[in-house]
């Protein structure tokens, strides 16, 4: 079934221990639909520039993602400028360009309408809000945050999460939404705002589910017992930029490709999510995602198995 | 089949958030035995003052731990005072008496000769080595050390990762034994100084188990490959004290119990190892490896699978 994402379609300049690598494609909403798009149909809602050409929407053609809704404005598309030179775990932002993102508002073509599964990437909980409530069909809300929406915009951040099925954030954006430092507490608090799910992204150590007390994928868990997937090591990661939306692509578009949603189903929804990340920062920006095949993706999800099952033939 | 541990008896003075407790029995080789009686016999040399009486002694006793190599000295046993205040992963020490442990000469009782596991809690290299040497019976040698014997006594730590097969340490002690960051990389290059097998301890993230390229366990994995098992999320962590000996005595204490150690021994140690290591903490000092029961074990060790495995109907 198709799954709409909202979020960034944007250009990166990023150095690393790797290198650096000048505007390439990137945004929460690419990395989102390209690693969806292996599971099932894409539908984005997204605003680019005049620099966003026929090379950048050949990536969206050749996963065969519907960009009816990304619209074109006068002027750049959104750019981001980082480093990770110290620290892999923590980009350090040099420059941030709004540019045609500034004055963005969302519009939903009417095809994308019957959307059974909805992402609100990173942007303005005020946007994210707006596409959830014109995209009523979506019977599956997942949706991400950061820092700044949950130190600076608390409110409106609230009123999404009241709506949403799924949220996906890190530790520390955990910790900060919940103001206490105990993870299992602050599942507890995080889930009580309305999701009922709960993903926490911890990097190079993996993801984390925790569940409300309410019935939600076939009661897969519940706070205490929670299901955790590994991350795999990996000798050298060339670019972590993207790693929690290719996550969240793989995560949602398994989701949205299967019958109904079961606890198998969110399991091993959580081990594609860890696959497409560890895919994701092999490479600059989303090149690896351009390239990667599902033959491999599914050879990694049964790695992912080995390194995490006590038995672990490939099934 | 028994297992022999060398390392430390000592009380402790901890405070947590969860409060505080005077001069609780703990110590290396506390924590490794009783976590290790509940899969196999197990033998410690040690040494401990005349504050160790017949009530730590009964601790052992319950446990069917052979004590006959604790030795008995004037003065007090090894105290530490530590509170974990601001960050539970992190220990802050106010005190360090080391009293009987100043002059600790390991002897070891001609009882446990036969040992063939013996594991080297972490104490100065040069006493492990020395035990290591006289106890050429050990077939599988584990060991574990800290930054402080990284740093200053660098030599004789290596002659000793030269003969262990599994070398027990957490990411900042394996990233500042390799100097390297990167974790995989790190891990080759700590393997390369010895140690068949090299069990990473991440706290609250679990734990992950690389391999080199020599045969070792049926080879369970590779450097590229390895083995990771989940920690358990806990809604309050007593004292986080003792959690890695926690770790090591389930792991050593399960692989001694078996036949072979074949992958999906090691695997199961793994995870045995980590439900010791959530036990632990769940108490001050070694309070709650007193009380804990085999079937409180194996509930938590199918709790375990629970929390990792895309299938997990309890076997």
């Amino acid at each position: 079934m198709a799954i709409t994402v909202v979020g960034s379609v944007a250009f990166d300049t990023v150095e690393t221990p790797a290198g650096r690598r000048e505007r390439c494609l990137a945004g929460a909403a690419t990395y989102f639909s390209l690693s969806a798009s292996f599971f099932t149909e894409v539908r984005v809602i997204a605003v680019v520039g005049e620099d966003f050409g026929s090379a950048e929407q050949a990536v969206f053609d050749a996963h065969k993602v519907d960009t009816t809704g990304i619209q074109h404005a006068p002027g750049k598309s959104f750019f981001w400028e980082g480093s990770y030179l110290e620290n892999l775990n923590e980009a350090k932002t040099h420059n941030t360009e709004l540019n045609v993102f500034a004055g963005f508002e969302p519009k939903i073509p009417s095809a994308y309408h019957d959307s059974q599964f909805l992402f609100l990437a990173n942007i303005d909980p005020v946007l994210q809000r707006r596409v959830r409530e014109a995209m009523p069909h979506a019977k599956l809300v997942g949706g991400d945050t950061m820092n700044y929406w949950i130190k600076d915009h608390a409110e409106n951040l609230a009123r999404v999460l009241k709506g949403l099925d799924a949220l996906l954030i890190n530790d520390t954006e955990v910790r900060m939404l919940a103001k206490e430092n105990n993870l299992v507490l602050a599942a507890r608090k995080v889930l009580e705002m309305g999701p009922k799910a709960l993903v926490v992204k911890h990097g190079e150590y993996g993801t984390t589910a925790f569940f409300g007390d309410r019935s939600f994928a076939g009661q897969a868990g519940s706070v205490t017992i929670p299901f955790r997937v590994p991350a795999l090591p990996l000798a050298e990661v060339v670019d972590p930029t993207g790693a929690g939306d290719s996550f969240a692509g793989g995560f949602f578009g398994y989701i949205a490709s299967q019958p109904t949603l079961t606890p198998a189903v969110f399991r091993r929804a959580m081990f594609y999510g860890s696959v497409m990340g560890s895919f994701a920062v092999e490479r600059f920006g989303t090149e690896r995602l351009q390239n990667v095949t599902r033959e491999e993706i599914d050879e990694r999800f049964n790695l992912f198995k080995e390194i995490s099952h006590l038995e672990y033939a490939t099934v």
